[in-house]
């Protein structure tokens, strides 16, 4: 088994920086240096022994994280990666709780977690009131919260690590607007949430600048169930059969995230049209199903892995350092083109 | 909050029949008396105090769950039926590893398990040789493998609760050669597990019975990368590729497994063919996803719930009463009937 020693060697650095990578405290350190410290890890297959550590120390090393639901792919994949990199760089394990956006389950789980002993938590949430999270956090959880922004101006005792969602809805929604989409619409569930509200700003200011503001539309669904495994697609497919309806339908349609996008495909296909021939759909996420759709799904991409591995150094430098300040940490999502855009029926450019 | 007399007077049983129901000790229990406590219990939402008693007792109310990848959409339902029933109905909650079927990282999370004093753990996995299982089990583990079946006539350490996979896939190939399908195929990993050994014998039993024998090939195929998220799609339709290009190809496949068969249909139309038109697809688990491809894919249901709920059952009632003897519990497979099967290309019927 390698040491830290061999790590520091093969990276050409001294111990105390890889324990510096090893606790999240990278902030100053040239990215070169960063890369290189971490293939050396990855190629020594080091792994800290901090679970034998812990246990002498009375802290348990398993860190809590908090998804709505694992049978969403979305949060099965970054829980794949959390759990993954906690275990194998860490040594620590993952406690999971499926929350369904639900408050009284967040609070219950943390109080769960504080129990247990669990100091760290990795919260996948995004509710706007993040109050109980606050009082978490007081009492002594450290916390790093995915996909929800800081309030701006208000000092936060949670790290944040976000995607830029509104640039995700915007860089979705002009992708249509180049391919000479006029009429266009957003599906979104009508539970709000602050990377939701986000979305819809992206979606309006993109519409605004692209000169089609009149002919945009946000609709906002009741979920059927929610947080049923499949709750996010039949909404989709409920909103595509409405929207197919429609007089003066749309014709490229942007969804919250891929899930409900493939609802989207399902309930135009339902309702006799075909994508993109008829209806253009682009979604937000790029789940690996989004490249088995028939068509292949053009979607956003969010950089998980990037953003898996930064909300674990977090957890893991502040509970090896309470006084590391909390920060926001925002990754860019890029537009990633596939088969499910066309320009709209009836176009100059579509034949 | 509802006490367990509540369910009781909702239910009209004594509260030692709820209390056995709770525990799991239900097999002498008249299936309608389970049924009316299990509605009581959810009706009234009632959550024993297992927790505060538990930490009380010194044993952990966490519960183990061993799963080959959380980014697979499969185990990722199976794990949030799991969290969700041993968190409201018995108060626990679950540390999940993923081990990508390595023999070495499920051993060391059942050691970090037993360091956590955890004691019941629900393992996913499958491998054929299960001494590591064994071993465990011997130190005090209380284990429930899903989808692996125990070795006939040897007394078992560990409960299974299987599906009948031997009979999922011979419902998947039936079902072909009865649309007239006479060259078929099933696609499986190399990588050789219980069930998808009992999977082959299902699919050439089919085929011996329905007399297409002479033309149905096993295809095992190398994993492009173990347990990546996409390897199992990946598989899929890389195989689908060579198949389409094959002499005398298949005109009906049966692939392990959804996300695989997801593959296979994206792979076809890879190669130019159309699904159902040029060749049949089927699967098998029935995820969600399957009824959002296009064609919606005909597959096989794998009763998730019903199985979820017998093995946190299991788990608690053995944690209860260490001498409950194990046993093996099947379950059976239905066929559900879609788009991606057709008459094969050429037959009378389908003209």
């Amino acid at each position: 088994m390698s040491s830290i020693h061999d790590v520091a060697n093969r990276a050409g650095v001294s111990t105390s920086t890889v324990s510096n990578v090893l606790n999240g405290r990278n902030d100053r350190m040239k990215s070169e240096t960063l890369a290189r410290v971490e293939a050396a890890i990855r190629e020594l297959k080091y792994r800290p022994n901090t679970s034998a550590r812990q246990l002498k120390t009375g802290r348990t090393p398993l860190i809590g994280v908090l998804v709505p639901s694992m049978a969403n792919p979305m949060y099965g994949f970054i829980a794949r990666e959390i759990e993954t990199l906690a275990q194998e760089r860490y040594g620590f394990r993952i406690m999971i709780g499926n929350t369904y956006r639900d408050r009284d389950k967040e609070a219950r789980f943390f109080e769960d977690l504080m129990a247990h002993g669990v100091r760290g938590v990795i919260i996948i949430s995004s509710l706007i009131d993040e109050q109980h999270f606050e009082r978490a956090a007081e009492r002594g959880l450290i916390m790093v919260s995915y996909d929800r922004r800081a309030t701006p101006g208000v000092a936060s005792v949670i790290d944040h690590v976000t995607v830029n969602s509104f640039e995700s809805a915007r860089l979705a929604t002009a992708h249509l607007i180049e391919r000479g989409h006029k009429r266009i619409a957003y599906v979104t569930p009508s539970g709000r949430t602050m990377s939701r509200d986000e979305k819809i700003n992206g979606f309006l200011q993109a519409a605004r600048i692209g000169g089609v503001a009149a002919t945009a539309q946000v609709i906002e669904g009741v979920p059927p169930d929610e947080y049923g495994d499949s709750m996010m697609s039949e909404l989709g497919r409920m909103q595509a059969v409405l929207l197919a309806k429609s007089k003066n339908r749309p014709t490229g349609v942007v969804g919250v995230n891929d899930i409900l996008s493939f609802g989207l495909m399902a309930g135009f296909r339902d309702a006799g049209l075909s994508v993109p021939q008829d209806v253009s759909v682009v979604g937000i996420d790029n789940v690996f199903l989004s490249n088995l759709m028939y068509p292949a799904m053009t979607t956003v991409r969010v950089p998980v892995p990037e953003m898996a591995q930064v909300m674990v150094e977090r957890v893991m430098g502040r509970l090896a350092d309470a006084d590391i300040p909390t920060e926001e940490f925002m990754f860019e999502p890029t537009l990633v083109v596939r088969d499910s855009v066309a320009p709209p029926p009836g176009s100059v450019r579509a034949r």
